[in-house]
């Protein structure tokens, strides 16, 4: 399979995040991104690459340019105003809540730069430092390059992202997520096929930005399978309740998952959310590939193993559409590498057994 | 004067907040109210006593009682779940942020712990934890019952409300603050009395709970001076553009200090606020006396010094009207005692010079 992947993602690294107050050793590491890759290029059959770089276009068509703009600027900004030599990291501390009144409006927009992140960001584990900016563009050129290997031919290509995207909506950022990759590249093939596509999330938690970005779009069906938000981040979203609105109305499919899920009954639930993709779309599926679903993971609560994963490659793949599959969280380093490179794995088996002779 | 307090607000204390991602040593701590405490006591011309507890009607008449559900609750939830063997205080991490989408209606609202504060607390410097809620009752009491002295006939009294409350809006705290004591007291002030109430907010920071509750009401306006939110904490609010909506367009008036702002030029503001009330008002005052205008707060960015605060209360006082004054920020506990004296002095200065004889 066509593997992307990006050094300069690894530019993205910090040491510690802030979870109920306290700062934790950071879970969203360089060495996931490494273990995975490793794992894959020991495997031998894969094609390593790096992506082209694809611009602002395919971002700027998901996300606020406000947003874009901040991220951008945001690191040299902290420098400029002295802070950076008493916090190496940009952390917010007060946020724009929902119930937050007054506030609306250009001129409350804030000028501090303890206001301006969390006008943007929703959360205390998601840094922005000096080479976050760079990483998550990078993120998004391994994506859109493998969506663009799937419109050019490819059965299934792998993006290795990191950060990861799935939490980041059109104006907010969060969950160790700063863009989308996922959405952006769903958007990509979009406009770029002119069909259907659904976006399978397997990620572990439920990803709350892509959700909110096509919650109101018919043309982009989002099904999201995830340990249930009444007890795991990011607990504001993913009830079987949210279902779209307006135009998307029945276009998001949520199944909230009891803690410990095995294999089995997973794979039950993965059968009917891939089924229910392929009722609502017609081109190809974008998988939000989060392997902390992993009985070993330090964030997850569910209970896959190595074979699980392996199995749920091929059944996916057994949908016989093409996949634009591109990398969430997974936070048990130990184990990630042979997690990825078994799903890949599955996806392989079920695409021979499919190739015509 | 009447000075009210009560020792079970000592209740409410943790050694750190979290600031920008680190934790650093708590400001809003109990030696504040006791530092206070002390130099009027030593100041010989008060009469210090304790509240009578006034339920939780005057509260629920201010703010959703789900919220109040909320921090009555809280932290018995907290160690009932086993969190509290980590976590020896409730602090957010993730935040139901103004962009958060799909997380609207019953369906939605957080069940598990660390969603559930982030769903009513902005920020991470309000932790919530054993004491929290019965101090925050005390201080409501305290609020209350300098309202009962004001309507009783007393010139003007004084609530050592701790912790303090302006940050706190119908359904959302924040700011080292629970429950609205000066917005209570407002709203019984305008209850018990009929009359038109002002709410003049000299704290640092802008009173963004007080301003939100009242924000669209004819019969309680709002005056707040503060440091300019584009420099300073809650960042979100606090424009002069803020003006009120609806039967409360033009009922709230907010004027945002320069840095540095000095006695001469807060008192020509401070007397701009005071006139603005008179205009707009007929009953009692409701001063949110936060002293961390002062020169050596270490939270604020103004230089009001000792005198200025003497010269404050005079002016205040000067306008005639009843004052129910309760205390706010103030957080240079050194000096802190002695700028409540002085403030607390100017009043009752004034206050003889306008005695009938």
């Amino acid at each position: 399979m066509r593997v992307i992947h990006s050094p300069v993602q690894a530019e993205h690294t910090y040491r510690h995040e802030v979870v109920s107050g306290l700062p934790v050793p950071a879970y969203e590491v360089p060495a996931r991104a490494a273990a995975i890759r490793d794992a894959l290029e020991r495997d031998g059959r894969h094609r390593l690459a790096e992506p082209r770089g694809w611009g602002l276009g395919p971002i700027l068509a998901v996300h606020d340019a406000d947003l874009v703009g901040y991220l951008e600027g945001a690191w040299a900004e902290w420098v400029a105003s002295g802070r950076a030599a008493r916090r190496t990291a940009i952390v917010p501390d007060t946020f724009l809540l929902a119930g937050y009144r007054g506030a609306m409006g250009e001129a409350s927009r804030p000028v501090a730069p303890e206001g301006r992140i969390g006008y943007w960001c929703f959360d205390t584990m998601t840094p922005l430092m000096e080479g976050t900016y760079r990483a998550a563009r990078a993120a998004v050129d391994v994506a859109v390059e493998v969506a663009e290997a799937v419109l050019d031919g490819e059965r299934a290509a792998y993006g290795l992202c990191r950060p990861p995207g799935h939490h980041a909506a059109r104006g907010m950022f969060g969950g160790y997520c700063y863009l989308n990759n996922a959405a952006i590249a769903a958007e990509w093939l979009v406009r770029r096929s002119r069909m259907r596509v659904g976006i399978l999330d397997v990620d572990v938690h439920h990803g709350n930005g892509t959700q909110a970005i096509f919650y109101e779009r018919a043309d982009v069906a989002y099904a999201s399978l995830h340990s249930d938000p009444q007890r795991l981040y990011p607990y504001f979203s993913g009830s079987a309740e949210e279902t779209g609105e307006g135009p998307g109305l029945g276009a998001t499919l949520n199944v909230p998952l009891a803690m410990g899920t095995d294999d089995d009954a997973y794979l039950m639930a993965l059968e009917r959310a891939v089924d229910w993709l392929l009722d609502r779309t017609d081109g190809p599926l974008v998988v939000s590939l989060g392997l902390d679903t992993f009985e070993q993971d330090p964030l997850g609560d569910l209970a896959i193993t190595h074979d699980g994963f392996r199995r749920c490659g091929e059944l996916v793949a057994g949908a016989g559409r093409p996949l634009v599959i591109v990398q969430e969280g997974g936070y048990a380093v130990a184990g990630l590498g042979e997690a990825a490179r078994q799903w890949l794995a599955g996806v392989d088996a079920r695409a021979a057994a499919h190739r015509p002779e």
